[in-house]
């Protein structure tokens, strides 16, 4: 097959974009120096658009916070977030066909075998979701923010054992210090406690960051296994069973709720711009995983946290404590240490 | 002059230790590896020796803390640390004197060249003990240790500066991640009022950061000018200079309480264990910058406070902090990554 080929091609390509530098060196027709100065651009603009996405998101739910409560349905909201997905990559989709015409890497129709993978990712977190109910008897709400950077390690691992990619010993390094630091960042004065957790609730803790970690590194797989495929065509496929799976959750958890006060009941302009936002960061993590990694996802949300509490201070008038300043300093080192310590090749 | 070849021999073989290392790969001969290993072990010794010393002073503060206070004048213990150091020095020399005769490198008599800049050091340390006592109208004591992780900075850019060696990019790094992970490892609930020191006490603690990292890197120097000349020589000198300025500290300060109460008013065992103490330490840092460099006593220094408080936990039932761990871990990556950074030659 040709794009099997092709398939490997883009693997050494999609590395963490070591290859854009240690290629330098080499001769290289300039074509080439195109299509990877082409691949860098796209590579650097989605994780951008991730960073500002992410940062805004968790602005937009501090606003939401202090605007008061709104009772909408979450599961409403979730399921109003996977079709908008859906209906964008159609959107982009029919773009594709005028301009392109229908081929076979982004034609809508699928196999079996291309489909079967896609309700997976989905199903890890809805696993994840439910646990979640069952972690807050061992663990408050703060204590499992600080525990919730367990994620990043997890990620680092599988990335490691599942996609097989290498890290440098410095990058590994730099992946602890990320670690350290978003939780540095953190802090808060009663952050302590959370070394009293009790052993089942470590135990929830590292089986859900391995379940959400597993659920991201397993999508990256899938979107990379056919890398000519068109990106909305595979995010059309992902988000209708996220439309499926979160119609289920609708159903048994807010059926009453919807049936007597109407699937929009409680809905503000702040709610639509919540899903609006929502649905454009899931586009932007599928063209992460796509472009990138889940290593540059990783950094990327790490760095927007940063981003949002510093924003918080001119917009919310939120103090920045000394614990904040530490933690944001190990994390842009780890920044620097990622990209000062790729792999020679 | 036969000593400035050996000189600049010496000055290769002391930066940090990566001649060792990138060695290995040259063409040497054994006798050659054999002074470099003897070298490798000297350094190691008195890196552990100034490692435990400086956290088991920590201790014994502690302890004597615990133990109630006892009312002896400060100076005279101070002076007590400097004569102890010089009748070490001695001794230690009288040894080698039975055993390789007097010689040029280990006779006591000296000239004006080479002692004019011994005082240096010790005057320095006194501007900075007076400063001390200015600077706590606008930090109270835990907000001062937490801005003395400035003299970390301080000291690796004046060694940068001063002494002209050269520190890798990661290695750089690893001294960014070492100060915030020394800071993030004592911070306490109260912290963050650190923020809101006044103008006046960020830069006189600026100033006191500068002051005592050039006093190390000055140290460094005059005790490396002269490679071959014998250590316990060059520490002979600085102490004498150590006790004249501590006996005119006890002129000025405890004169009164010395007169009538006496020179050893209020000591105990503790006081006796901590004035050792304090004496190998001084002997250990000075043999940590003949045969290592202030790099090398920061780290150790920093290793020492995180032994510090681990050894409280078994010892006083201190409890440790979330953020101990987090400044801990961080602090263990910098150390790894100061010897993965090594300078390739």
């Amino acid at each position: 097959m040709e794009y099997r080929k092709i398939k490997d091609q883009d693997k050494d390509g999609d590395a963490g974009g070591e290859d854009i530098e240690s290629s330098r060196g080499k001769a290289h027709s300039v074509g080439n120096v195109d299509v990877e100065r082409t691949r860098w651009k796209r590579k650097s603009a989605v994780t951008i658009a991730l960073t500002v996405l992410t940062s805004s998101q968790a602005i937009l739910i501090v606003w939401s916070k202090r605007a008061g409560k709104y009772e909408y349905s979450v599961t409403t909201a979730n399921f109003m977030v996977e079709t908008l997905k859906c209906a964008l990559s159609l959107a982009a989709l029919a773009r594709t066909w005028r301009s392109e015409g229908v081929t076979e890497d982004n034609r809508l129709n699928t196999t079996l075998d291309e489909v079967i993978v896609f309700p997976i990712p989905a199903a890890l977190y809805l696993v994840k979701n439910l646990l979640q109910y069952y972690i807050f008897a061992y663990v408050d709400a703060p204590g499992y923010q600080i525990l919730k950077n367990l994620n990043i390690i997890s990620t680092g691992v599988l990335y490691r054992i599942i996609l097989k990619k290498k890290l440098s010993e410095i990058q590994w390094a730099a992946f602890i210090l990320l670690c350290a630091g978003c939780t540095t960042a953190q802090l808060k004065s009663n952050s302590d406690h959370v070394l009293q957790t009790p052993f089942q609730g470590w135990v929830m803790a590292i089986v859900m960051a391995l379940l959400s970690g597993f659920a991201g590194v397993y999508t990256e797989a899938i979107i990379k296994k056919r890398p000519m495929r068109n990106i909305n065509v595979q995010n059309f496929w992902l988000y209708v069973f996220g439309m499926i799976f979160n119609a289920g959750a609708i159903l048994v958890q807010d059926f009453d709720a919807v049936m007597n006060k109407g699937f929009f009941h409680g809905y503000s302009f702040i709610t639509v711009l919540m899903i609006v936002n929502h649905a454009l960061s899931g586009i932007a993590v599928s063209m992460v995983m796509k472009y990138a990694d889940n290593i540059v996802k990783v950094y990327s949300t790490s760095v927007a946290m940063l981003l949002t509490a510093v924003v918080s201070v001119f917009l919310f008038g939120f103090n920045l404590s000394l614990a904040f300043f530490l933690g944001s300093t190990v994390v842009s080192v780890a920044v620097y240490l990622h990209s000062a310590g790729k792999l020679q090749r």
